[in-house]
């Protein structure tokens, strides 16, 4: 028999998932506290059943797949072995994946768990903003763990390819680290950058009709989920704040040039910024490597 | 006899202008270091003649418009009442109007002169760059200065209104200053960023992979011509301070939260920065009105 698939939390990436899902599945359920999120993913044929908590009846046939703030996965990792005495399979698409996975090896070993990230979002959240073709070509991270099985690594790598994303198999620790740079910074310097323009928009009306596209894209991570982006930053401050250090530390630099207004200087801070962005869009233009368990 | 209009500097900026001005003008003339995007421009029938140099043989007659980085604007400017004793008319798109509105209250009186600054751009300049829509809809500074006739600024207008920007009068100092936060602070908390990412990316060769749109559009200014604001910085760094050492505190602030896991204050500083991208996008989505001397 084949694994029934539940997608818990039907905002941004559970929505997008379970509409990525759905035309390689007969049957894919989901569950969501919201009601008309539940409605809505219904009438749209979207899933074929929804409930507002974790179903009482699971059995070892059922494929949990998280799509929640982190916060609340752990909360139902912890929940889990009382729904479901027998076990059964988990895969979740959280933001960090150190605490996730922590709390999968916890679970009894009747179950199957396997941690999950599909790199990629929007700033606007819920089932609203979901979009089939979110993961298309993404990387998706896989952070097996001591409860990974052979079927549960292979089901997870299946679900990648049925949603067009880019595997990519990697420790939760070094995900977290990287993550925080490369995701959890730019969301924290874009917000900082976004209250203090705010602040001086209240005292000079002006200053939003002086905004061009730059301003636009540099504060536009600002506008992302508080609840999602809190859990990450509760569960990965140890990761991030070395990243803000570092941050800081280069803004310090540049503070000093510009006290002092040392052209030469200056002109070379620029072009090292130059040189990272033209060498980070090389690669932006090249899709990242399949990298996987030697079999992929 | 009309106005001969002459841009100087076909890059990014003055190709657009020459672009978006060509099918309501009979002649246009420009000025471009570079011989290959002076043979480009003639070739697209962008301008009808071109040299390398300010031609020798200006005359009343001559309207120069000056689209170059700005320290080349205020050493052109400081040239030109030898190249034209006679006077001209003059009208600038550099992105800091304090230096330059001053150079061109230095001019002789027989000179007409004007700051302007289109609110828009790309991080990539150059010619090859350049799109006669670039100004549709944006915002377009003009900054009167005591050299500002009325026959100048009636022909600053027709042009803001040929090339579709939207027009706001504004003093040079309060241009800087808000252009400052709008602008100038973006593109340094995006370079910084970028620098901090691309350092780590040296060690950690996954950095790119798992990078997203997060990334790709906070640190899209980066990419901007380091000469471009290298001028910026050094013409406006009074008016810059301020506004780096504000967000200094607002982002020293939140390192302390997160060392501290403080949730409580942590969700209202997410909140705050929620809420300034909320109410910018309300005016991103709503034009910006038409300001002008009472007469538009």
């Amino acid at each position: 028999m084949e694994q029934r698939i539940t997608v818990i939390g039907l905002g941004l990436m559970g929505g997008s998932l379970a509409r990525a899902l759905r035309p390689h599945l007969a049957y894919l359920a989901g569950v969501d506290r919201d009601k008309e999120t539940l409605e809505k993913a219904l009438a749209a044929g979207v899933i074929d059943a929804g409930t507002c908590h974790l179903p009482h009846n699971l059995t070892p046939h059922d494929f949990l797949i998280f799509a929640t703030p982190v916060r609340t996965i752990l909360q139902l990792l912890a929940e889990l072995p009382t729904h479901c005495p027998d076990g059964c399979w988990v895969m979740d698409l959280g933001s960090t994946k150190q605490t996730i996975c922590a709390a999968m090896e916890q679970l009894p070993a009747s179950f199957a768990a396997i941690g999950g990230h599909p790199i990629c979002g929007k700033e606007k959240a819920g089932f609203s903003a979901s979009d089939a073709d979110l993961f298309w070509q993404k990387s998706f991270v896989l952070t097996p763990t001591s409860r990974t099985t052979t079927a549960l690594w292979q089901m997870a790598k299946q679900i990648v390819q049925w949603i067009g994303g880019k595997l990519v198999e990697m420790p939760a620790q070094l995900h977290d680290q990287l993550l925080a740079a490369t995701s959890h910074l730019p969301y924290l310097v874009s917000a900082t950058l976004m209250q203090t323009v705010a602040e001086l928009a209240q005292t000079e009306p002006q200053t939003w009709q002086m905004s061009g596209s730059g301003l636009r894209d540099t504060t536009r991570l600002a506008g992302s989920d508080p609840t999602m982006i809190l859990d990450i930053l509760l569960t990965n401050h140890q990761a991030i704040l070395p990243h803000l250090a570092a941050y800081q530390q280069i803004l310090g630099q540049l503070v000093t040039l510009l006290t002092q207004n040392d052209s030469q200087a200056l002109a070379e801070w620029l072009l090292q910024a130059q040189k990272g962005r033209l060498s980070y869009e090389q690669t932006l233009f090249s899709p990242p490597k399949q990298i996987g368990r030697g079999d992929s």
